[in-house]
């Protein structure tokens, strides 16, 4: 029998990890470390630098690289994830097969927490029918790149005793400003989704490569910053190659401003 | 000067605090620990146990407890909230003042992340002018409640791809489904807000006490589970003097709950 725990590690800080975090790593059998094949090898060096920190020279824990496949690029969104998904459930049950035929336990080390815009746990739901034996898996919480943006603003996610909406750039664009929300978060922008939405009246909480040493920040009026992010955005990209950013957006009347930033 | 950490610990299981909350306990001159007076001192006991078990022997820093003024009930829910949080300010200033009287550097241990539903950061901006000195604030982001329900329960918080609304009881109650969520997290609910939501093709997954040893879960269909809910919450608050819960919802289309659950 397989024991799979999916391990939230923050989002570039390697202090973000947790203490049972720690734990689930080292009393793991083996770990499954996904190599991307992408210009932000960043991701796949932060796993290595954890792995490397935080196993004790006690622990027997096996760390076995691989690549992940490629999604193919179909003009069905969700059927292209679905087949991405299958394909790699296949290349995680391989692994295990091959590494714990007699079974054992399992890590993964998940961006960010396991919950939040990642499939890992779908992916794990197809694992049980492809190996053919049970898979237990549980889940090791982890701090988000919301948490991060919020923290490194010191800003709250919510304004006083009101809704907020987590969306996806797509989303965003596709919809505008979500009804009931005082507050939106937008992950999963292909860049300036928020171009999409009137500025006025809206206050702006941007951050890039979160947690990391390249950690960029810009914050203010919507309507004031909004060329500057895009600007800024262009630049950082060209320069490291890749980009991951997130933003806050808040509906800002009067003096509220001040309280709240 | 006077530096303040608002440091996230997790909601309830010691093991979700992170490396950066040891390092910024060990690092503080001060800890300012609230006692609330209430029914629930687990919150003030899990405080109080990591300070105990993190705080290294090398360490300088003092941990001292004061009580949490109250908040006066009020017809206005806003002008009562804002009195209070200058009350609750007065306090810090007075502590560190006393404690602190040239300066340095300020702990408190937030429940979950400061970021979510906590005054702590509105707080914290009305120091500078109380202190009449400096107060330079930085956040230490913790494990959120919302991210032990998920992990507990195996789930992800979105639908594939789509967008999350984090909210009330309260605004659950007054407004009911937020229009453009598949997914709604419902915090401080001071009991069963969901009887508000026709219950058909919803999916509720349900926690308290979530991360302690006292932690309860349940979901399934919400027409199948309410009930059950709301016995179960009325005997464990009725057990344990309090409780703290949280729930997901999610709108659950055919064959999709097999996916996602
Ligand atoms: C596939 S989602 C994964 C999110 C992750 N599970 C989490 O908890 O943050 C990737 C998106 O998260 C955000 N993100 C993740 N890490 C980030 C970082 N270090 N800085 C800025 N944004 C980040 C970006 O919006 C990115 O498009
Ligand atoms: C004032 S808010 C603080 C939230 C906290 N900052 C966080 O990050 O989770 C309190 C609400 O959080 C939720 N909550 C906090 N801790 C919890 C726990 N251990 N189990 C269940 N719900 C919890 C409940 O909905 C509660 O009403």
């Amino acid at each position: 029998m397989i024991h799979l725990s999916l391990i939230g590690i923050g989002t570039g800080n390697p202090e973000h990890v947790t203490l049972a975090a720690v734990r689930a790593l080292n009393e793991a059998d083996l770990i499954l470390l996904p190599r991307k094949g992408e210009a932000n090898s960043d991701l796949v060096d932060l796993r290595r630098l954890l792995c490397r920190n935080l196993l004790e020279a006690s622990s027997r824990t096996r760390v076995v690289e691989f690549d992940l496949p490629r999604r193919e690029a179909g003009t069905d969104y969700l059927a292209a994830v679905d087949d991405w998904h299958g394909a790699i459930a296949a290349v995680w049950g391989e692994l295990m097969a091959t590494h714990l035929p007699q079974g054992g336990r399992v890590g993964l080390l998940i961006w960010g927490d396991p919950s939040l815009y990642d499939s890992s746990l779908r992916i794990a739901g197809r694992l049980g029918a492809r190996t053919g034996g049970e898979v237990a898996v549980d889940v090791v919480p982890g701090i988000t790149s919301l948490q991060v943006l919020t923290a490194a603003h010191r800003i709250p996610l919510n304004a006083l005793a009101e809704p907020v909406q987590i969306t996806t750039g797509r989303r965003l664009r596709e919809r505008g400003w979500p009804s009931d929300a005082a507050s939106v978060a937008v992950m999963l922008d292909s860049g300036g989704a928020f171009q999409a939405l009137p500025p006025e009246g809206l206050h702006i909480w941007w951050g890039a490569y979160l947690g990391m040493d390249k950690q960029h920040l810009i914050d203010g009026p919507l309507a004031e910053v909004a060329a500057t992010i895009l600007e800024r955005r262009a630049a950082l990209r060209e320069r490291h190659g890749w980009i991951m950013d997130i933003y806050l957006l808040r509906k800002i009347s009067g003096g509220e401003c001040n309280e709240e930033g």
